[in-house]
C-alpha cells in the first residue's frame, strides 16, 4: 500500500506526501480520494474505526501507523474539535505543515495562538464545497472541482505553509482565494450562515401545514427552503463558532422585520405602502449584486421558457437542439408542479444569442417564448 | 377580426366567448393569447392605451367596443383596483360571469359583497403563475400550463359561475383546485408571501457587501434570494391586501429570531447548542413536507453529480446519454461557481434507477458519483 509520493498534473500544484487526513467524513475522505488519484500517499485517522475503515475501503488512503511521518496534516474533524486536534498535530509532527478545513476560521486561529503551539506551520483553509449527504460513503474526489478554496494564513504562518495551503486547493481543482480569518468569517456569516438560519426559519413555519396547502407550493418556496434540509449537528457547531459575526446580521434582520410587522399591522396608514415597497426594493438591490456563473450579474442573461413533455429523452432532445445551434447554456431550471404531465424548462443564454436560440428552437418544433 | 366562438380541444373545457379581459398586463394578455389560440373571441380593455395596443398587436384579442356583450369578464388589473373594476363589470354586463385573477381573495369578496353588486355571477380565481418579466410583451399562452389554478367561489356564487371559473383554468391547461377565500389567503401567506418577504430581507443584507465577498456565494445564497428580484409595485399591493394572514406568520418568525439571537449572543450557555439544533431540525421537518415533482417527497429522489465541461453541447450530450439509457430525469440543477471552466450538474432520478444510471454514465465516459 505504500505508494510513492509522485504527483499527477491535475492542477499545476504538486503535493508531497505522505498526507495525513484526520477525520474521514465526507470532506476528509474526498480529499483523500483526490490525492490518491494523483499518486500521493495518504494516511487516514478517525476516532470512529468504522468511518476510517470505510474511507480506506473506498480508496481514500490507508490507516495511519505509529511510525508514519506525514509532511502535511489536514484536520477534517467536526468544527468543535478542530483547534484541539490541530494543536495536537503540531506537537505530534514537528516537521509537518498542518491545515484545517473548518468553515469558521478566527476562533481556531485564536485557540491555537493561545495554546503556544508552533503556528508558523499552521494555515486555516475553507473549501466551500459540500453535499446533502455526509460521511465517507458520499465522498468523491471531484467534490472541490471549481469550488472556492479560501486560504486564511495567520500573520505567523510561514511562506512554506501558505504555499502548501494554496497548493492543496489547486491540486484539488478548486479556485484558491486568500483572506484574513476575520474577513472570511464575516463573509461566510453573510453569504452562508444568514441564508441558512433564515431558510430554516421559513421552513419551520411549514411544520403544521396541511398537505393540500403545500400542494400549491411553487419554485419560489422550493428555492427558498432548499438549504433548510441541512444537517443540524454540523450547523450547531458552525453557528456557535461564528455567533459573533452572525448576530449583528440578525439584528439588522430583526429591525427590518419589526418595521415590516408594524407596517402590515396597519397597512392603510400613511406611508405604509412606501415602507413595504422599500423592503422589496432593498431586496432587489441586494439580489442584483450576486454575480452569475461567469462573474457577470445574473440579470444580464436572457431567459427563454420551453415546454417539455415529462418523458425520457425529451430534455436531452431539447439540449441537443441547443447544442446543434452552437449556443452555450448559462443556466437551466426545471419547473415543478405536482402531478403535471408537461413541464416548463427555463434556459438562459447570453443576451446576444437569445433571438438566435429562440429561432433555432422554434424551427425544430419547440414551443418557446422569450 | 370577429372570430366565431368555437373552442378548440386543448383542455376538455369549452369557453364560450366573447371574453372581455380587463387589464392587459402579463397575465391578462397571456389568457388572451391562450383563448385566441382556441378560437375564442377575446376583447381587450386597459386603462393604458399602449398596453392595450401591445396586447392586441401580439394577438391576445381586439380592443373592446361600446356595443360588445361579453359572456365572461376576466378582471386582470393590478390587485389594488380589482374589487372596484369587478363591481363595475357586474353592473356594466348584467348577464356576464365575472372572474378576477388577483392573488389575494378574501378582501375582494368582502368588498364586492358590501357593494351590493350581484355576486352570484362572480367567482374569484388565482392562477399561480408568473414570470420575472411583466407587461403584455412578456405574455405567452402557455403561461398557465401545469400550474395551479385556485378557484374561490363565494357562498353566493351560482353553479354556472363556478363552472366557468373551473373551465377557464382547464382550458388554459392549469391544474384546478377549489378552496374557500380565507383558506386560500392563509395558504398563499405561508407558501408565497412569507418566503417573499424573508427572501427580500436576506437579500437586503447584501446591499453593502463587497464584490469579493459575493464572489464566494454558492447555490445556497442564490436559491434563497432568487425571488428577492420580484417587482416592488406588485408586492406592495399583495402584502397590503393579505397583511392579516402574513402578520401572524411574521410573529412566529420573530419569536424564532429572538430566541436565536439570544442563543447566539451567549453560545456557550447551557442549552444553547440544543436550541440551535432545534431551529435547524424544525426547518428539516418543515422542508421535508414540501412535495416533489410528482407529489412525492423530494428526499425520495436519488441525486447523482456529474462533471461537465462548460462548452456548447456538453450538457446535451450528457442528457442524450441519460435518454439513451431510457431513464427519466426527475430534476436537474447546474452548479455555479464564478469563473470555473468545469461545472457540476446534479441530476435526480427515482431511486430504483440510480445504480443503472450511474453505470450507464460511467460506461459512456462521464465522471459521476452517487
Amino acid at each position: 500500500m505504500s505508494a510513492s509520493t509522485t504527483t499527477a498534473p491535475t492542477g499545476s500544484a504538486r503535493i508531497r506526501g505522505p498526507v495525513l487526513i484526520i477525520g474521514t467524513g465526507l470532506l476528509g475522505a474526498s480529499i483523500g480520494l483526490a490525492l490518491r488519484a494523483q499518486g500521493v500517499e495518504v494516511l487516514l485517522e478517525d476516532i470512529s474505526p468504522s468511518a476510517q475503515a470505510v474511507a480506506s475501503d473506498i480508496g481514500a488512503g490507508r490507516p495511519v501507523m505509529h511510525d508514519d511521518a506525514p509532511r502535511l496534516v489536514v484536520v477534517a474533524s467536526p468544527p468543535d474539535v478542530v483547534a484541539q486536534i490541530a494543536e495536537d498535530a503540531l506537537t505530534r509532527f514537528p516537521y509537518a505543515v498542518v491545515l484545517d478545513i473548518a468553515s469558521v476560521k478566527a476562533d481556531i486561529a485564536a485557540a491555537l495562538r493561545s495554546s503556544g503551539a508552533d503556528v508558523s506551520r499552521y494555515v486555516g483553509t475553507h473549501p466551500m464545497a459540500g453535499r446533502e449527504k455526509s460521511g465517507p460513503v458520499a465522498a468523491r474526489g471531484a467534490l472541490f472541482t471549481s469550488m472556492p478554496w479560501v486560504v486564511c494564513p495567520m500573520p505567523e504562518s510561514s511562506a512554506e505553509a501558505r504555499q502548501v495551503a494554496r497548493d492543496l486547493g489547486v491540486a484539488l481543482g478548486a479556485n484558491v482565494t486568500e483572506m484574513e480569518a476575520a474577513e472570511h468569517d464575516r463573509t461566510v456569516a453573510l453569504i452562508s450562515h444568514l441564508p441558512q438560519v433564515m431558510s430554516s426559519m421559513i421552513a419551520s413555519r411549514l411544520q403544521d401545514s396541511e398537505p393540500h396547502e403545500l400542494a400549491l407550493a411553487g419554485n419560489g418556496l422550493r428555492d427558498v427552503t432548499r438549504i433548510a434540509a441541512s444537517d443540524p449537528r454540523l450547523w450547531v457547531q458552525i453557528l456557535a463558532a461564528n455567533a459573533g459575526e452572525v448576530v449583528p446580521l440578525l439584528h439588522g434582520v430583526r429591525e427590518d422585520l419589526n418595521r415590516l410587522i408594524a407596517t402590515l399591522e396597519d397597512p392603510e396608514a400613511p406611508g405604509s405602502r412606501l415602507d413595504i415597497a422599500q423592503l422589496i426594493d432593498e431586496g432587489n438591490i441586494g439580489q442584483a449584486r450576486i454575480p452569475g456563473k461567469h462573474g457577470v450579474p445574473p440579470q444580464s442573461f436572457a431567459w427563454l421558457s420551453v415546454l417539455v413533455d415529462d418523458s425520457p429523452g425529451q430534455l436531452a432532445r431539447l439540449l441537443a437542439d441547443i447544442g446543434e445551434a452552437g449556443i452555450n447554456l448559462e443556466d437551466l431550471r426545471m419547473g415543478h408542479s405536482a402531478g403535471a404531465p408537461v413541464g416548463i424548462v427555463e434556459v438562459s443564454v447570453m443576451p446576444a444569442r437569445e433571438k438566435e436560440l429562440a429561432g433555432a428552437l422554434a424551427e425544430r418544433g419547440w414551443k418557446v417564448v422569450q
